[in-house]
């Protein structure tokens, strides 16, 4: 790795950078006109599992924006998919479950998961990325709840009835799930971790939709066990979900070192809520960057009014690109990021 | 009205009250059985140009549950549709455009409502209630921003990114759409009262898609416009949306008598957010109810102890009742807040 790729692990250790980092969630994808034409029709879990095809989607946004990471292309189903809980990913949908978790006996479908003989294509699309980046890659995991809501409802859900009656009405079932989920999380980022990725970012993106006493009661051990298991890879660990103001505390005492945050929670906020050890990564809208340049580079100058310089900022969206979103606006941000930042304001 | 009818007033006014009123958002509707076996097929602005079934429907609930208040069985898009713009509400999906908002011509398609000549039955359904209730009526309205967003996207949507784009990128055409918007409210809010509702909510469910810098800028002048041009009616005013933790402090600016406040937020939060004066309605997570009686009875007994006896709580889920719910855990939950609240505790 050239010096200049370390600003975006040391901006997640909150050490003084020479310029922001930037990289997008869903920064690989359907935005890119570059990728609709290598993907075509499918399911991710098919690509996925084609190493060179995979590597070259995770390469695509990092040449055409500059980012300061890459991240890898895969989806948080992929493990339990490999293992043969009989899920896929619908395009245009989600995720979409075979035969829904509606029971203690649906445990047995969720053996530990051995990376190198059920998904080895991962580790594999790792090590090629590895070898052809002069950035970080970020790994990545559905945490528990997340993984759980889908596995649960069986589909997207927008109010996770099943979920919330699931872990109200049979919490030992429901702390076995999340047990069972956190293992294979464990074994999947230490397998992405020791086959080369640089960080992790685990997925919790609908953890929003609880309120904080049922967070931390049925959600919090189960990432925080997640995120203890492998700190001592020693690389940075960042929690993500959307609608999170009220639980981005919580997020801090699970142990991220950085914290994701939407758009919904100004980060000076954000920094009072998380308290002054982690990071923070985020937060302009992705709505509007589909709006336009002039509101996205205002937006973009608010968030980093907002930080105002403070050391322990990852510039990114507070979700994922859409797919109507012109590149060339997000070429342009990288840019603006990197201009308004440089000489090391952070320093 | 019977003096006890007077406790859901009072207890939005802040005023001291003999037991803290409850009453369900989506209290009529599909959980209900006799709602079933009345309603049958077809969409509900069919239902709503009916008085009689629309003020049974309205009833049913009150007299299943004992609630406190009842509120009118109508549909945020009723005004719009019966000026003709072209939309109807698709069970099972929401309201469904037929030609989206999408220029400034489309402006002209939302005249001025004249209640009287364009949906007179809703005030007939106003007139019924009155001489059947003896717990006040709740007339509603959608607010500006949120019928915009069903306008503008054509359907029910995830990420609001053509009204977000609009509102960004057009922001003259935005204004003016909801300044049509909110007088075609004014309009409606205030034939109801007229006709006999003692308090409204007005509904800005999708508010909280907004950060709150776009909040301020795009959409509370209007809302405020709404709530302040019917503030010579007397009426109770409540503001109610979900995910709008950052919003709350907005809402009151706004001018709301009553905000109302999702379950991701504690009350005790939302207090200090909101400030002291408003009343705060909520926050029960409807999923909650779902998971039975246990769970619910726990949670409806932490929402009391956030609020901790203070004057200016109407106790309500944090959004509408699920169609799964149980309908008896809903009479219970009415009488553990009677109960638990009796004797005056915010007195």
């Amino acid at each position: 790795m050239r010096e200049a790729s370390r600003v975006f692990l040391d901006a997640c250790r909150s050490r003084p950078v020479p310029w922001t980092p930037v990289w997008f969630m869903r920064q690989a994808g359907r935005s890119l006109p570059e990728y609709r034409a290598l993907r075509k029709e499918g399911s991710i879990l098919e690509v996925v599992r084609r190493p060179e095809l995979a590597a070259e989607i995770t390469l695509q946004p990092v040449r055409r924006y500059g980012v300061d990471a890459a991240i890898l292309y895969s989806d948080i189903v992929v493990p339990v998919a490999a293992i043969g809980f009989g899920v896929d990913v619908v395009p245009g949908v989600g995720p979409v479950v075979e035969e829904r978790f509606d029971s203690p006996a649906d445990l047995e479908r969720l053996r530990p998961l051995e990376p190198d003989e059920d998904l080895p294509w991962v580790a594999e699309t790792v090590r090629i990325l590895v070898g052809e980046l002069d950035v970080p890659l970020i790994g990545f995991a559905g945490a528990p709840f997340t993984v759980a809501s889908y596995l649960v409802e069986g589909r997207p859900s927008r109010d996770y009835l099943r979920t919330k009656a699931l872990m109200h009405s049979d919490p030992r079932t429901w702390r076995a799930l999340l047990d069972r989920l956190a293992s294979i999380a464990v074994a999947s980022l230490r397998s992405q971790v020791a086959a080369g990725a640089a960080a992790v970012q685990v997925f919790d993106s609908w953890a929003g939709a609880l309120d904080p006493d049922d967070y931390r009661r049925f959600v919090l051990p189960a990432t925080a066990r997640v995120l203890g298991e492998i700190g001592d890879t020693g690389v940075p660990r960042i929690l993500f979900g959307v609608g999170t103001g009220e639980l981005l505390g919580a997020f801090a005492e699970a142990g991220a070192d950085v914290v994701g945050v939407d758009w919904r929670v100004p980060l000076d906020l954000a920094r009072r809520r998380v308290g002054p050890g982690p990071a923070l990564q985020g937060n302009l809208d992705p709505a509007v960057c589909v709006a336009g340049w002039e509101p996205t580079a205002a937006k973009a100058r608010a968030v980093l009014a907002d930080v105002a310089g403070a050391p322990g900022h990852v510039f990114n969206l507070g979700h994922g690109v859409a797919p109507e979103t012109d590149p060339a606006v997000l070429e342009r941000l990288v840019e603006l990021v990197h201009e308004e930042t440089a000489g090391g304001a952070q320093a």
